[in-house]
């Protein structure tokens, strides 16, 4: 295994697609432009899927979890038992995006690249341990070289069953209790930002918490300044299983011809490392929210990415991505749907 | 008839529901407040709808259409026809509100509240004109005393019909070729603001075209200057059919129980005047969609409204409340059928 394959070129546009797409919106019973982002994502999705009137009808999220040795420096308020009991709930049906999922008519595949504990053989979730939790990322790097390649791995072989799967569209999300601390620092190492800036209260901490999360993570961005400049390199040091195995599930994705959906923070930071390994990677990446961890904003700065929605979210789990494909399947139905003037005998401008 | 009517009490709320679902919420296997607007809204429904786990199956969209005399000074890109055009495309399925309808599994009624022409019998519109288009609001009031409570009667009709229906939600949207200019003057009348801080482009005028309009509402507030302190009688003089109905209509569903998803600029003006009129129709109103027609934003705060989606949408037709429809489904689903962490034996902060 190695990490070569990420610098492969993402699928091409369809720009006949886009472009068709394109002048059909102006053809539809609206003034043109009046359904705003609508529009804009519709024909996103034509260049992407490469019809001038695409479908959503198989929709497919994909959550991540894995978990943190950094836990151990007091960053969380939930006990770290709650990734392999969140894992549980995920396979029976009863969390967010358990619910979400349903709501959509989507696969839900949960892929366990780390937990501390086994949460058994459960429905719906694939056992792709590297490791019972990364290192604690303020004493040493995270991962092995080792490790990290098998954690993006997760992510390509993710990506893989999506495409196998005839997935339209893919919804990514994450669990993992202390993965906003990883995802604060990797920020912070790809962006620059100071770790004031970066860190939040994640699951609830309070201000002397996210005071505390602060200098946890100036100190591993200390411990690791020699090694931050290289995105895996930073993202092997301050990262996690279920970031690295974002970042290569996003980047197959995009080599595959699989558009994805990215959720907040963590996502978010994942996307991030995703882009700056491999710039063609951008355009399959459609942001669902912008999410009330104060950091996000950041990110999506150094992505150029607008988000959908903006409800004050701070689920992670995908819940964000999963809201915004509603509004992106109702785009694309308005897109295909709609009559034209000539159709409709309806008088233009 | 008379207006009479509106004075009386929107039906109470049920605080014990409130409570419940409160409670409820806190519950839920995500970290308390972590589901942002999605939780308040799920609360919210709650006390509207009476029960501490509310459903959303039963939607009905109402669009409310008529013409406008201020199409005379040149104020639209469009030819008057269009209203009619569209009532004929609501009907035959290929409006955007059509599209959404659909997708929601919702009823769609279009109301006839007056247009110029005569769209002939369609399904799913009631006939219920008021007069061929209303007078030209800068040269005389839109409307006599008599056809403003008769407009407002269509909306009250339309409310007992879908309170008989059985909705547990109402999207109210509108369609009326030069209507932004009415809802313009009104809001000003209402708001105080400047028409050049309330007109903007409509369904498309350039800048010279948004200039002109922005005289036409001056002279029309110039005109009708005595008469704008009282909310009916500004909605008479500067008001149109279909806004005197919306407004008739918000008021009759909050007395009804049925609470009401509102779309964009002209369905908040309307708005605006139901609770001037009557307070306690404000708890009943739900905030779709932030339009791009610049003066909404002054609507909303005179409101103490902050709207769930920002799409820069401006189309109308109630599509950005049905959008916003499909997040408040998703809020109840979540609210409904989330695990608690007892029930899902996770652990708690």
């Amino acid at each position: 295994m190695s990490t070569r394959w990420m610098s492969d070129p993402a699928r091409l546009t369809v720009e006949d697609a886009r472009r068709a797409a394109g002048e059909r919106q102006n053809t539809l019973t609206k003034p043109p432009g009046s359904l705003g982002r609508l529009e804009q994502v519709a024909v996103q999705l034509a260049a992407l899927l490469g019809v001038e009137r695409p479908t959503l009808e198989r929709l497919r999220v994909v959550v991540f979890a894995g978990d943190h040795g950094v836990y151990a420096e007091g960053v969380a308020p939930f006990p770290q038992t709650v990734t392999v009991e969140m894992i549980r709930n995920f396979s029976s049906g009863g969390a967010a995006i358990s619910v979400l999922a349903r709501a959509l008519g989507a696969d839900l595949e949960v892929v366990n690249v780390g937990t501390v504990g086994d949460p058994g053989e459960l429905d719906g979730v694939v056992d792709a341990r590297v490791g019972p939790g990364t290192s604690n990322l303020a004493q040493m790097p995270a991962m092995t070289s080792e490790q990290l390649v098998t954690a993006i791995q997760c992510g390509y072989e993710a990506a893989r069953r999506s495409a196998v799967a005839g997935c339209d569209l893919l919804i990514c999300g994450e669990m993992g209790i202390a993965n906003t601390t990883a995802a604060a620092a990797l920020g912070c190492a790809l962006t620059g930002a100071s770790p004031v800036d970066m860190v939040g209260p994640g699951t609830g901490l309070d201000p002397a918490g996210v005071q505390h999360k602060v200098r946890v993570v100036e100190r591993a961005l200390d411990l690791h300044a020699g090694g931050l400049l290289d995105p895996l390199e930073a993202m092997r040091r301050v990262g996690g299983y279920e970031i690295a195995a974002l970042a290569g599930c996003l980047v197959r994705a995009a080599q595959l011809g699989v558009p994805v959906v990215v959720d907040g923070f963590i996502v978010t930071a994942a996307a991030l490392v995703a882009v700056r390994v491999n710039p063609s990677v951008r355009e399959w990446l459609l942001f669902g929210h912008r999410s009330k961890e104060p950091g996000h904003v950041r990110l999506l700065e150094a992505l150029d990415a607008e988000p959908l929605l903006d409800l004050g979210m701070r689920l992670g789990e995908g819940s964000g991505a999963a809201l915004a494909a509603l509004l992106l399947r109702a785009a694309v139905q308005l897109h295909d749907e709609m009559a034209t003037f000539a159709s409709a005998d309806v008088s233009q401008s």
